[in-house]
């Protein structure tokens, strides 16, 4: 009788709502949201209930921040960097043009400072952050006509948004904000000459290749993003210590899941996209460094008015510099090597 | 009063023991148990208790995996590889010479039915086994002298083992079994003339350097080595689900942390090896070339001994082939376009 209430209190009987930023469709980035909400229910004896939305469901994926903030729902899983236009710091959240690969996006959010310094940030909008999913370096996007150098870069209209927008509207490019499922009657009609959405195995589905055969490498504005588990704030400090660390686990889980699954699927997808037709091109060394450097025009700009963006980007750049020290050595040897050694069959 | 039963049947109090492979001194790797028992014991509000032990503490490592089968303890912290004297398929849970990288092991295992068939594997010893950390690439170790051509491999005494220890041999060298605290007296003596440890991180603390100045890269033996929880497999089995979902999300965390940690650490012990003298040496292409050959021989004689071997092997086989097509692209343009933009300052 005396352990009844303490039990009760520990582990209380909650239903929360989870806004996904993201459509069914996606089903890999989607199915984060299904693979958290089945650990905790799991892991709870089916008292914390978690129940997933697809994108719209009760708001719109641009509002799933401001719904989390005040407290419409608990929940969301979504980019951080869709809310850049609140202000741009949300961006670094997912990633930064030249930021970091995966790897390194989740040895900065674990062990250098990056989620302590974002929820810094998020606290400001009532909302507490983790990483629950990464995509891994994205692809360049479909483009309907070869581009070799920054000039085929001028007056071309892409889809694409965000600091990635901003350094393309830099190199003289005209960055266009289209829902996913408008992309392609776009592309085939010509309203845009280029549109990014993740990569093969997301991007097979839409069937870009028929329009814009064109497929350019790497996604130099996404090299590992970072997906989020967003949480009201006041919820979260609300939540027993048990829950907690049962939902820091849970997207744990969802955050290497997610890479696993995109890793685990992309091959395949690639493969059947070169079947059709798809022509894989390189972005072109010219065009990647004057990106970089509009990119850095980009970074500086912003962080002169911007004193958190400021503060989250020195960080991420700083640890981006150690990090590529380490990297260029065994991990790139040994990727080299076993590239090599594939083409040689 | 109908409910307290449910309750107490559903979280029942346990104490388990997790015997660690790893001595404290190696605080990462290690430091993935301390993780996991901090995890389950706040996701149980101290109902589930784990206790981390260091290497030897209950059983030696060798002993582990004998010991979590046979139920001296419930659970092990180690690499599958230590195992390899039981079964050369043991070696193939943690890595294969010129196997998968630290991406593509979590890919295997999570979404390319790695996970099982290891499982099929460790349940003949009534273990099962969860990915619980990944070193990334590890170092080729640290050598007296440097090797330039196979040839320099003739006779070269190396600290050294299993599936990788048999590569080596094939190439001329004689693989030493020495534990981590002997190797740094052996090769002072040059009673060896080489020995392989784990990364920057961990290696410095060995004090290496001084007595064999040379650090080779990459260590192609370990390309994204997995580190493994086991459970004895009729403890497992009883678990309440509730706790087996917060062992798997538990271990999960630490999968992902470990590497992290890893990535977080060794840029700044690498920089501080560099500043001390260590010399950096890639292992020659050639060097390269002659250790793939051997592996692959390596691989079909004991493929054609042990039929679970085979099965495994090939999975790996054939999911690293479809991998590198991937990975050669978008990961490894971005990954070099961001070195040598690094290079450039």
């Amino acid at each position: 009788a005396v352990a009844a209430p303490a039990i009760a209190q520990s582990m209380p009987e909650l239903k929360w709502r989870l806004q996904s930023g993201f459509p069914k469709s996606l089903d890999t980035i989607y199915g984060a949201a299904e693979v958290i909400a089945k650990f905790v229910s799991e892991a709870t004896d089916g008292k914390f209930q978690i129940q997933p939305f697809a994108a719209g469901e009760i708001v719109g994926t641009p509002q799933v921040a401001d719904a989390v903030g005040n407290g419409t729902i608990e929940m969301g899983h979504t980019c951080s960097y869709y809310y850049f236009g609140k202000d741009p710091t949300f961006a670094i959240g997912t990633a930064l043009p030249f930021g970091l690969n995966a790897r390194q996006m989740n040895a900065w959010l674990y062990h250098g400072t990056g989620n302590d310094i974002l929820n810094e940030f998020y606290a400001k909008h009532n909302m507490y952050g983790m990483p629950a999913g990464n995509t891994g370096v994205q692809m360049g996007g479909w483009f309907r006509k070869e581009i070799k150098t920054p000039q085929d870069l001028q007056g071309l209209k892409m889809r694409i948004a965000g600091l990635a927008g901003m350094v393309m509207a830099k190199l003289g490019a005209v960055p266009q904000q289209i829902p996913g499922g408008d992309i392609y009657p776009a592309l085939e009609r010509g309203t845009i000459d280029a549109a990014e959405w993740v990569g093969p195995y997301d991007d097979e589905k839409l069937g870009f290749a028929k329009v814009a055969p064109y497929y350019y490498y790497p996604g130099f504005w996404e090299g590992g993003p970072a997906i989020h588990l967003f949480i009201n704030q006041t919820k979260w400090k609300e939540l027993p210590k048990a829950y907690q660390a049962i939902l820091t686990t849970a997207a744990a889980y969802a955050n290497g899941d997610m890479l696993a699954k995109y890793d685990a699927r992309n091959p395949a997808a690639l493969r059947r996209l070169l079947g059709a037709g798809t022509q894989l091109r390189p972005f072109s060394p010219e065009i990647l460094e004057a990106a970089y450097k509009a990119a850095n025009e980009v970074y500086d700009e912003v962080s002169a008015k911007n004193p958190d963006f400021k503060k989250v980007y020195e960080s991420v750049r700083g640890f981006r510099n150690e990090e590529y020290l380490w990297f260029q050595v065994a991990e790139y040897a040994y990727d080299t090597f076993m590239i090599r050694q594939r083409a040689r069959g």
